[in-house]
């Protein structure tokens, strides 16, 4: 079925799925802000559009509406008050479903076609999103526009590409003739049908408002299914301008907007009750373990797609680029507040410590060198909060305070004075050291601006305790410096074994908490971090399922179209 | 990595790829077990190589046994007394475990080839196995060497497509270029490796115990995973030539055969202990709605791919051949004394009865004529036993004894003294009228040779209560005889919405009950007969993850390989 949105957006399709083939670098969104990229006003005409959402209700024409509610609380101090629609949990399911089976006679072309274009619109409103993402989730301008724009839009195409790529493996027809020796052949005609799962329900996390919800959101619209979206409470407008988006482009092709809907509710019970509802079909989820687990055991109707904690690491053997190193490891510790969730927790240095070119640094020096990087890095204001941004949650705030308490302190985390948001929650990483055998102190996920430089015996019992972490607690990186190829070999097996990502030798511009779509997989599915990946053919291949029929032909049957 | 049996088995695997992209009709296994085909003496020394494991041990070298056990009864009365070896469960996790790095080592490409070569070995002994299929399940000779033999090779060869298709999806490495405007470009080199999940167990059925073992266990071996493979306890024997034939080629090729092990004993505990161990990654489960629930609760840390029990249907309107649309009803009520997940159950015909070109047929003369049609169909006795074969088991037994209190007796259920075999358990089948509002009667599954011509109130109602027996009981088939299209496109809705095959006007030599691979979706997964199909890229696509390393490199860097 040609669409003419399909026929619009192909040559980035085509050229999308060729990069997930070949896994090169490649984007149709340019990551710079830049004025001559996107118009000398974009900047402003962004800022204006987003201050025009405030202090009002965001209206979306949804079904079922019982209220309004304003849950947000911004990070950087300031007043958001946007009162969202509240609708019952129901009546967003009842819509959905029916909305399901034409989006369904759309087919797979039109589908794909339609989630093209609301990427294309999401991207030409990447300013007024970035700042969205900026004063919910606590991200720096320059990271809000990047991750929250143009690279949360590169994993939504990324899904789209993906979600394509399986659907178009099966044939929309099939002419079958089977020999039957001396008699005439039997010969039918076969089709078959790609139909979605049934209800989506996309869960956001208050920090990647957009890049971890667009996944999961296109995977499941483009392969057949209405989606409800679920934001954090602390996190809608990026959602919200999403979903407006998508029902706009919905509407415009003539589909039901309710197709994609935003949910949101004071009372927990309400997502509680969509997540374990039997029309719910598939859950994308990112957030903490306690509500993963909630859903594991209890949406056992649905299929689960979750990004849990973890305790991302990094072992250091030896380094040729001793500064270089620093610098690389203090970047990632400070960008955004370590508030990734790949920003490394544990730093693991043999007791003996590392080798460089100059010769052996020792394990406090090491400790002392990182702490020392961190706070130069830190030094201009201009950087500081260019990097930082502000803290996204009091549960944040509460783990800065409380970390002294769980090692030796390298490095105090200090709060710094915002000039333009004097309210902001902006707060240096503190760097604690501690000895391997501690290990309720970095054992678990600290999530937030808190680091451990952690002291095993040697590079193999480093390796062995990196191994461990990611079996038992889970992550989705680990770095690794390391100059000789024994040593690379030994963790790149023992990162293969537990099932995680492998950085090594960063010491330029590409940092261990980075993960670029199309080349690089977020997640590997394969560690307690994450039971799925952004973005693989399992991430989308189980979201759909294929409905034949047959039916007698007078042979010779033509092959499939 | 190339690998001799990959290219060995090329043509056949890239033919294979070919076949599941378009599904027209093809197998490289000739399904008649002609001695034209497969060799003069190859029945005799099947014949022979089958009896040559009777009344002995079945050894299998593998590790932590403690016993031997013989469980199965053949549904023909004759003694098989085949000992097989009782191995702990935790032993054979332990060997599986302790394989499994090194057949990641083999990569996607040495894993496919052998796999290749396994299915090539298990077609070579083709005779044998379909003895053994025979004297197990209680086939009949003609249908254990079709479907326990050739067809079955093609499920295993289709499942090794898909995965094959799915890993070469992911490139073994690449070169990534991030173009920093003035700057030098970012240049990385990424490697991408295909590892397992873990353990994989297969739970096989006793009807067919290799067309139902054979997908999970090359999807999970292909993948990367070990496979321990759990027939049922009267079926013991197809899949125990299988696992050994496995082993033998896993061996010359210098790898562990413990990457395919037998588990089998007297204490369902075991197979409780093997679901459920933190271990066992996925679990292929085909058999009753109790255990799959139960594994659905409990095996939380396994993806489950589960074939369940349906009540199929089909919904007769009109034909315009009606003697030809009793004769294939007939077939697909008495083949294998309907023991197949895909016989049908219900017939649902209007109480106004049917159209046919000689006018309407009463809904009492369309029953009597489907039951005197069977009786037809089996009153040459050796058209009988060779479609019928044997009732595997004493719970069938039971349904067929208690059946005419179900509905009114269309046509009753005779025990068949077989020539050869005189306490073969031949029954032929029972067929039942009833109303559509005798629910309890017909809409739960009654596996056997048992089925119900159903009065609905006219096409609309069947067209409804087909669909709300799909969506609430589950169904691996439908069929439809109509000759008027809005009829057929309405069911077609129907089985959209319910997500189920449909096949419409079968008056030929193609059945409902039948589903050839490379071209019919066996199960949809979409309802609740089954979670999963045979095959499709779900099937296999998250039964490996994609495990990445990357490293800098000085731009610029080459494409990807």
């Amino acid at each position: 079925m040609p669409h003419p949105l399909f026929d619009q957006h192909r040559p980035m399709l085509d050229r999308a799925v060729e990069a997930i083939r070949t896994r090169g670098f490649w984007t149709p969104f340019p990551e710079q802000p830049s004025p001559k990229v996107y118009g000398e006003t974009a900047q402003a005409d962004g800022k204006a559009a987003y201050e025009a959402l405030l202090g009002r209700d965001f209206a979306l024409d949804q079904p079922g509406q019982t209220g309004w509610i304003a849950p947000e609380r911004s990070p950087y101090g300031v007043a958001l008050d946007v009162r969202y629609p509240v609708c019952t949990p129901q009546a967003l399911i009842d819509a959905a479903t029916v909305a399901m089976p034409a989006w369904r006679k759309v087919g797979a072309d039109g589908r794909v076609g339609i989630c093209l274009e609301i990427v294309q619109r999401i991207h030409q409103r990447s300013f007024e999103i970035a700042h969205a993402v900026m004063f919910t989730s606590g991200q720096s301008w320059g990271m809000a526009f990047q991750a929250g724009g143009p690279h949360a839009q590169d994993r939504a195409l990324e899904a789209i590409a993906y979600a394509w790529d399986a659907m178009s493996a099966v044939p929309n027809e099939a002419g079958w003739e089977k020999p039957m020796g001396k008699n005439p052949p039997l010969a039918m005609r076969k089709h078959y049908e790609i139909t979605g799962r049934g209800v989506a329900l996309v869960i956001g996390c208050s920090t990647f408002p957009t890049w971890n919800t667009y996944p999961g959101l296109f995977a499941a619209l483009a392969t057949g299914n209405p989606v409800i979206v679920k934001p954090h409470p602390n996190a809608v407008l990026p959602a919200a301008i999403s979903v407006r988006i998508a029902r706009e482009v919905l509407a415009e092709q003539g589909l039901d907007p309710n197709l994609v809907t935003l949910a949101i509710s004071a009372d927990p019970a309400d997502t509680q009750q969509l997540a374990t509802h039997p029309a719910v079909k598939s859950i994308d989820f990112t957030g903490g373990n306690a509500f993963g687990q909630w859903l594991r055991q209890h949406a056992t109707q649905a299929a689960l797609y979750a990004e849990l904690a973890g305790v991302n690491n990094v072992l250091i053997d030896s380094t040729d680029d001793y500064p270089a190193m620093l610098k690389n490891l203090a970047f990632t510790l400070s960008l955004y507040s370590g508030q990734m969730c790949t920003t490394t927790q544990a730093i693991l240095v043999p007791a003996d410590g590392i080798g460089t070119p100059t010769g052996r640094v020792g394990f406090d020096q090491v400790a002392a060198d990182l702490g020392a990087t961190v706070e130069q890095l830190l030094a201009s204001p201009s950087t500081a909060f260019a990097l930082l941004g502000a803290i996204n949650s009091e549960a944040t705030l509460a783990r800065i305070a409380q970390a002294p308490q769980w090692g030796r302190v390298v490095l105090a985390s200090k709060r710094l004075e915002h000039p333009e948001f004097p309210d902001a929650q902006v707060h240096t990483p503190v760097l604690l050291a501690c000895d391997a055998a501690d290990e309720t102190a970095y054992m678990e996920e600290r999530f937030g601006p808190i680091a451990f430089v952690v002291k095993v015996a040697d590079t193999a019992a480093g390796i062995a305790l990196s191994e461990r972490l990611v079996r038992e607690k889970g992550a989705l990186t680990v770095g690794l410096y390391a100059t000789d190829d024994a040593v690379i070999d030994a963790m790149t097996e023992a990162t293969l074994r537990a099932g995680v990502a492998l950085s090594i030798n960063l010491t330029s511009g590409v940092y261990v908490n980075q993960s670029a779509a199309f080349s690089d997989y977020h997640g590997t599915g394969a560690n307690p971090a994450a039971n799925a990946s952004y973005s693989d053919t399992a991430f989308v291949a189980n979201r759909f399922r294929v409905i034949q029929r047959r039916w007698h032909v007078a042979p010779p049957v033509a092959a499939a179209a």
